[in-house]
């Protein structure tokens, strides 16, 4: 077997408001490049007012109702929080990515992440204001 | 040193109802075959309708207890719900998977997994009708 | 390219009750020993009543908010609890580990973990009572 490899690249991703940003195609596409066969796909998101999920990718009510309960689960504006310097969506962006992940890690086999059917890769955005968020890709494996 | 080594096996857990289905056993099985001594195992679930949890395994009140807080914080029937066309633990048992885990990496030593006394991986069904899931386990690492 | 590398080391944290305790040193140093310039940094928690966040680590008003949610969303003495043979902070300990993580995976490039300005990493105690707690740090990479 060959020694195993390691790839590694930057995905910039421009948010316009809070909710969910597919990359799954993003992340296909440096696995591609790699010619990485068998091994781990690496997804991380270098923030803490964002986070990464895994989830259903074909009906987007899916992911909109998803965002609705996050909303209740977390909502702004509670009386005991401190920490609001940046606004009232601040401290709520931080608990929904501690909910989340900060990294998705995905097995690689044929030379494709083994995602199921419906599963697709979502940056979830936080914050109400348009950001540019730096996730890392890193993959390790054997090449073809 | 020997040159690392990856080595991929499925897993597949029928389901029969929502709760926690210990794949422990299976892990450690496709670890021992594997031969590897030093490394990462990652295992992951190809569905976003449930997801893996490590989680305490001795006393099964435990899971219990977890399985009714999740029903209570991510309850069924949401007025503002509008993906329910799988019925009314369709939309929940997303927003159940995103809350946990699609993957869990645990660490390898001396051939094994690095697990504490007291952890056990287990699938988490969130559907109430029965299932066959289908879970990765890919290992990299230094054989013996 | 020269052969992955794998290093694996233990941290200790003593923990004097609820809150979050900050590793982000302890396992850059680590990573600094290991000599690996790029890989995967992969930090694993072997409890199931503490768990590992990534989380804004300037600001100490935003953990303090975060325990607080906490409090909130698992709390103590539910009715429908079994489980609670080490007290009423037995069975919330379990289900916050499970809505956080037992693992965190960080890229590593440059020979640093390509966490973002604001991220540290924390392990996240759920019991009153101190504890001594074991976490794992693994390393696969290439070294310089």
């Amino acid at each position: 077997m060959a020694s195993p490899k390691i790839c590694t690249e930057s995905i910039t991703v421009t948010t316009s408001g809070k909710g969910t940003y597919e990359i799954t195609d993003q992340v296909s596409n440096i696995l591609s490049h790699s010619r990485i066969r068998t091994g781990l796909a690496t997804i991380f998101v270098r923030h803490t007012s964002c986070s990464l999920i895994i989830m259903e990718n074909a009906d987007p009510t899916a992911r909109r109702d998803l965002e609705k309960f996050f909303d209740r689960l977390v909502p702004e504006n509670q009386s005991y929080f401190e920490h609001n310097d940046e606004g009232s969506d601040d401290m709520p962006s931080h608990i929904r990515s501690v909910l989340t992940h900060s990294s998705e890690v995905i097995p690689v086999a044929d030379g494709r992440m083994q995602l199921g059917t419906w599963q697709g890769v979502f940056l979830f955005e936080h914050r109400r204001v348009a950001h540019s968020r730096k996730i890392m890709v890193l993959i390790i494996g054997d090449p073809e």
